[in-house]
């Protein structure tokens, strides 16, 4: 069987782990999350980085630092995870979804634009399979409008966005704010758990406070305060040190993993390359702005009836390909409170996009299997 | 030097986490998680357990499932976590602030019933150390006046409370709610961790929809439904399996952990008693109706300066004794939107309660240190 994810385990994390308790801590904030955190600033130039419990718990935190109040509006693209909408309206965001481009799920600016209003709070840029929205245009509205923008930069861990002036800069270090995941399906993995980058500097403190649960705890043990105390609404995002000395162990060979990655998409680029040719299916595009970080590899069926054959004709084969997400303006939750409206790129993606497994063991004899069991379905 | 705590590996925890990543899931809700649910809901008769990241969350889910809006009353003791307070200051309800017993940290029903008003939604009764609350009178309030019981179990794992009919109960399973934490601190651990226990049965549903980000994943699974998506407002309350396959490797000594805590803690009541018996401090007290589950042994100094000058002393021998909460309801946060109120029991836990190094690994050698310490300021 050839699964769609699968956990690894690359070097001392199991170690590390055993040293957070020999250390005599394993509460948040131990060593090793700070060893993550100051590993993150350091090689993206992240200019304040908070490991959290989950990516969920990382857009949480940038809802109550962007202070949504009960009818701010945010724009999100219809076509991603709950999470990226859910945050908001936790604290009673009115949540407006834009559409993605034709041939690329990410948000499209120019729909952005058209939905912009006096309450527009926050544009919420979702980095899909870790491949650059258009960051200058979006920023670009953002000031404008004097809006944030909060980076969902889940899958977007080791990728880059290059502005026209030959800029080159890490995502979610442009947003106000981003938020990542290490969920077992990501390119870094801790089962669950991720981190909120703040890349303005007015929400350092804030951010802090909000993270252990609205206390000054953090500025205490740094000595800036002399007792500690309820200073502010927040939660326990921070996450276990058992998770962040897993995540280290991880990080310490990130170009390793990035490495096998990289060569797994092209692997599978060069393998599908052939039916995008004649027209079967759609690869992915990655704009002259944008690096590719090899979080993920999905193809594009014609139609939701194909889509269904091929993963019918794959599970066959004992492989498992996935589809991913329903648009967000269909949901139950979506229409209590909503008309419906008509989103077709997403609904586009939601009925054609199929992923393929992807993980750092995936062999190469595993690949090939998946990449001819495709080419035979198109060819019979 | 003898540390306030010490986190401890007893058994497996390590080799769960290995097993976790080779069964090719390590996100939440995999076995582990599954094991640790089944064996609360086993040992304490919890009708339904969920897993949650930490005790916070656990409060916030619970917050959220009852419904919480702007305005609605809660009622919690001032001498507890921020938690207690925050995770429904979030939802938008006022925080209502009640007096301990004045010999016991635990809320005071009698402080409760003056408080109850048209608003009120909601009673947290925080178990401390441990030790119950009257949770006979607090239902009987409940019942009374319609209201929500939230148990902060916090503390309060391995621990019972017998009805005057006889009946006896596991600490949690009275309330609608109740919500545990496995903080490096406590009698059994992850270094950050928590649990939901829902009561009643009318929240089973919505309990796991609202900790899977909003959506109805987990009946999806069940196969309860052909698809899944966005149905609610939630959260990623759901911990790692690293997290569970760790706390599963402790469960199966807790026994074992159990009995080596309450050793520790009658050797400190035994060590420290003819102090009591002087006037020179106050023991725990645990009621006729409560059990000892020894999460905590402290003292009750006489006074403010008289605490700082044992602390002092401790210090110097290289001992780490901490005091706890400061009282909620003198909090910058609370004094913000609120006027001044008086709690004196509160006030008088948070400067004259001091708790003692309590931890898996305290050996004999080290307990005679502490006590023989305490017993020498004493006698100077």
């Amino acid at each position: 069987m050839i699964p769609f994810n699968k956990p690894f385990i690359v070097g001392n994390e199991l170690k590390y782990i055993e040293e957070a308790v020999k250390s005599g801590k394993i509460s948040g904030d131990g060593m090793f999350t700070k060893k993550c955190q100051e590993f993150f600033q350091n090689k993206y130039n992240f200019p304040k980085v908070l490991m959290t419990t989950s990516c969920t718990d990382a857009l949480e935190m940038a809802a109550i630092l962007c202070d949504i109040k009960e009818g701010d509006e945010i724009i999100v693209p219809s076509y991603t995870f709950v999470s990226s909408a859910n945050a908001f309206a936790l604290r009673g965001a009115k949540i407006v979804f834009a559409d993605s481009y034709s041939d690329n799920p990410n948000i499209n600016p120019k729909e952005i634009e058209k939905l912009i209003s006096e309450k527009t709070k926050v544009i919420v840029p979702v980095h899909y399979a870790g491949v650059a929205c258009d960051m200058e245009a979006i920023m670009n509205l953002a000031k404008e409008h004097n809006l944030f923008v909060v980076e969902d930069a889940a899958q977007a861990i080791d990728s880059y966005y290059t502005f026209s002036d030959g800029t080159k800069k890490a995502l979610g270090s442009i947003g106000h704010f981003a938020a990542f995941s290490f969920h077992e399906t990501k390119n870094i993995i801790s089962g669950e758990g991720g981190m909120l980058v703040i890349n303005d500097e007015r929400f350092f403190e804030r951010a802090e406070i909000i993270r252990e649960k609205g206390t000054n705890r953090s500025a205490f043990f740094r000595g800036e305060v002399n007792k500690y105390g309820w200073v502010d609404i927040g939660s326990s995002f921070l996450p276990s040190e058992i998770i962040s000395a897993f995540l280290y162990g991880q990080l310490e060979h990130l170009n390793e993993i990035q490495t096998k990655r990289i060569a797994i998409w092209n692997r599978y680029f060069e393998g599908l390359n052939d039916l995008e040719k004649n027209g079967f299916l759609q690869l992915p595009i990655i704009p002259d702005f944008a690096t590719n970080n090899a979080h993920m590899f999905y193809v594009i069926c014609r139609n939701y009836d194909e889509r269904t054959a091929l993963i019918r004709s794959l599970k066959e084969k004992e492989i498992h390909p996935v589809f991913h997400y329903l648009s967000l303006n269909k949901s139950d939750y979506f229409l209590r409170d909503n008309a419906e409206i008509n989103i077709p790129n997403s609904d586009h993606f939601t009925d054609c996009l199929l992923r393929l497994p992807f993980y750092f063991d995936l062999s190469e004899t595993e690949q090939n299997k998946v990449i001819s069991s495709i080419n035979e379905f198109f060819d019979a």
